[in-house]
């Protein structure tokens, strides 16, 4: 039978944030009970060790002895510097290098557990908002999924309805881009900002972008911008942060802090005392509404010389959607146009370009012009990135128009100009 | 009864490049006459109108008016413009838009066929150099492929050694980087220049780009560069031709015609009159040494929020080595790593960034870590298409120290320095 944590700690008195020592199946750990999320195994009871490290200990047979009783991290600090003539912002953690640290045994860099190491890099924005930290997710970019971009996009609607504030997603940079389009296809109705924001350096490294990254996302988050939006380091150096059309944006650089783009338009603005607004963008609306969740099954193929049709059929196997990464305008080769049609006849296929700039437009060529007839989906300058992440959200909650939908615009994702004169 | 444009034209005297009216359903064009595609409707005339553009027009019941006798520019071209002061080149033609018109009864662009179609649109090149012109492919750019490189690499060994002049190979814009890079690891060491060059516009549109890139292309097979390059339009508009490594350029753009860049470093070189060289270069070497051919038995994988590790299974089964375009500093998620691990303990795996620009790092997080000690090569600043291009060469000719090789600069395909400070 399976014990919840929650009911282990209560019939043994424990609290969140009290220190303990644990004996589980044989072996013992001491240190501070941290709070349960949703989707933590229920019988696992997480505890941080004095090392730093979170664990996840069953409950089961396990005995517990209390130490001390603990106090919450979180009450203290926001209490004592709220001001109460500052608006207020609330910060999601969820990992990444912004809310990491390095680890100078080892020289890795370790994402950040609590809400607290949030706020400690973020030592600037006390001057401009009340900072609400919560540390919903500790989870590296490259391991940010479906079921993440569900938990965020749900608390995100949670808090703007219930605090009426705006929303800074503390992310890893790898896949921000990808969760961007993601809480933008969810969240289509905005009452408040959501700003996704990162760093490329961690907070204890002298050329951390973290800090001046976190000072523009407040800013960002307590303007009336309407769409989900990245905000970090500008294209050009030291000019302060920039915030783009979260649909939009890709990392385009692996380390720079410089990294961040929107290969189709500018920045919407740029950020240094104020913002430099440099197009138009949707305001926010009144409420806040929430359609989360994704299908998981559906394939990304980058179309490439020595890519067959055997690989495509054995990549696009059982899938219910599929996004080309063709060459150019939107090409994939002629020994492939037979299967991607035979697919395109079973489930939703979608062409954009690996060139990432510029759009699509299978009516030029040939190869193109058969893809057309097939009814595989022209998605205009959309990225790959965002139309495998809007796909996935389609294929959910709007499965007899995912074809149609797919080549109009939602949210942003699409420019109204096309390239080819 | 559909009558062919060409009986029209024997029925009413008229040859090619004479200058008429023609009245065609009540619309009345003054042009020139075209020569007619092998491909084009049999019905069809092109007209080049004095606007510069060229139209399709349906010789059925149409009527048409001698107005001054035309002189074919093509013949006696070759013969009449040789001058022995100039030193030659070679341009092959491949396919693609350089060598292309626009049908005018469809709108689509059809590649051309012949030698004559590719001189053609090289006028402002015989005030530079004597133009032996090839066509040896007529292939669209997205198919292309192992066999394509390898007959090109052969052909220009042949061209270097028997007539000692430069190549220029113009070719489709989507896959020219693929085969740039085929071309560098095929042709380790050259006696004369290979510059690939292509156009994002037929040369029959006014806004065409092809005369441009002909002509730097020329150029620059005339100069002593011992490195495969790319010639195409430079980044910023209207300033003449840049020159690129070939290993280390992309199309960044579906349409523009300043879509080619180097993403981790400047452009060789800037050819206008002459060309303003940029950076280092391997000049030519006293002979042209080929080693063609491919191991077409690979995979290049993007990795994604949505991938999964049965994906990873699908698509590595059976290959002989993969590229894997991981997030970031190079990065698959958790879910994937074991996969890969077993993957790389039984074939080549090397991992690229879906950045493009900066270089991978995996010794940064805990995941990357997991794959360095499982031997996942580290490729550098490589781009994925080029890593992918150059695995497929070492995989036939390097069998044995494919990982070795794979880590190691060969022809510039790394940059030296590494990205993250």
């Amino acid at each position: 039978m399976v014990i919840s944590s929650q009911k282990f700690l209560d019939e043994n008195k424990i609290d969140v944030y009290d220190r303990v020592r644990i004996d589980s199946n044989g072996r013992k750990f001491e240190g501070v009970v941290m709070p349960r999320h949703s989707f933590s195994k229920e019988d696992i009871l997480v505890l941080k060790l004095d090392n730093g490290y979170n664990i996840g200990i069953t409950v089961e047979d396990a005995e517990v002895e209390m130490l001390s009783r603990g106090e919450s991290p979180k009450k203290g600090k926001t209490e004592q510097k709220r001001d109460e003539k500052l608006p207020g912002i609330t910060i999601l953690g969820t990992g990444g290098t912004i809310a990491s640290h390095v680890d100078y045994s080892t020289g890795a860099v370790h994402p950040a557990k609590t809400a607290e190491e949030i706020i400690e890099s973020s030592e600037g924005i006390r001057n401009i908002a009340n900072v609400n930290a919560e540390a919903i997710l500790s989870v590296a970019s490259e391991d940010m999924g479906p079921a993440e971009w569900t938990l965020i996009a749900e608390r995100i609607a949670e808090i703007h309805n219930e605090r009426k504030e705006g929303v800074v997603v503390a992310h890893g940079t790898d896949t921000m881009a990808y969760t961007a389009s993601a809480l933008a296809f969810q969240l289509e109705n905005i009452s408040h900002p959501v700003i996704l924001t990162g760093s490329q350096r961690s907070s204890d490294r002298p050329s951390t972008d973290a800090h001046d990254n976190l000072e523009g996302s407040a800013k960002a988050a307590l303007s009336d911008v309407g769409e989900v939006c990245v905000v970090m380091h500008s294209e050009t150096s030291d000019n302060g942060s920039a915030i783009w059309r979260g649909t939009r944006v890709r990392k385009g650089h692996t380390s720079a802090r410089t990294a961040f783009s929107t290969p189709n338009e500018e920045s919407l603005g740029i950020i240094s005392e104020k913002i430099d607004w440099k197009q138009q963008y949707k305001a926010v609306g009144n409420e806040t509404t929430v359609r989360s969740g994704f299908e998981e099954n559906v394939a990304l193929i980058w179309i490439h010389p020595a890519i067959t049709l055997e690989d495509w059929e054995s990549i696009t196997d059982g899938k219910e959607g599929v996004i080309v990464a063709g060459t150019g305008l939107g090409h994939v080769g002629k020994r492939m146009i037979e299967g991607v049609l035979k697919t395109a006849g079973k489930i939703p296929v979608a062409m954009t370009s690996q060139c990432l700039a510029g759009g699509i437009n299978m009516n030029v060529y040939s190869n193109g012009r058969k893809l057309v007839k097939g009814n595989v989906i022209d998605t205009g300058d959309m990225l790959p990135e965002t139309a495998l992440v809007k796909m996935m959200w389609l294929l959910k909650h709007e499965k007899d128009k995912v074809r149609e939908m797919m080549a109009e615009d939602m949210v942003g994702e699409m420019g109204g100009r096309r390239f080819l004169e």
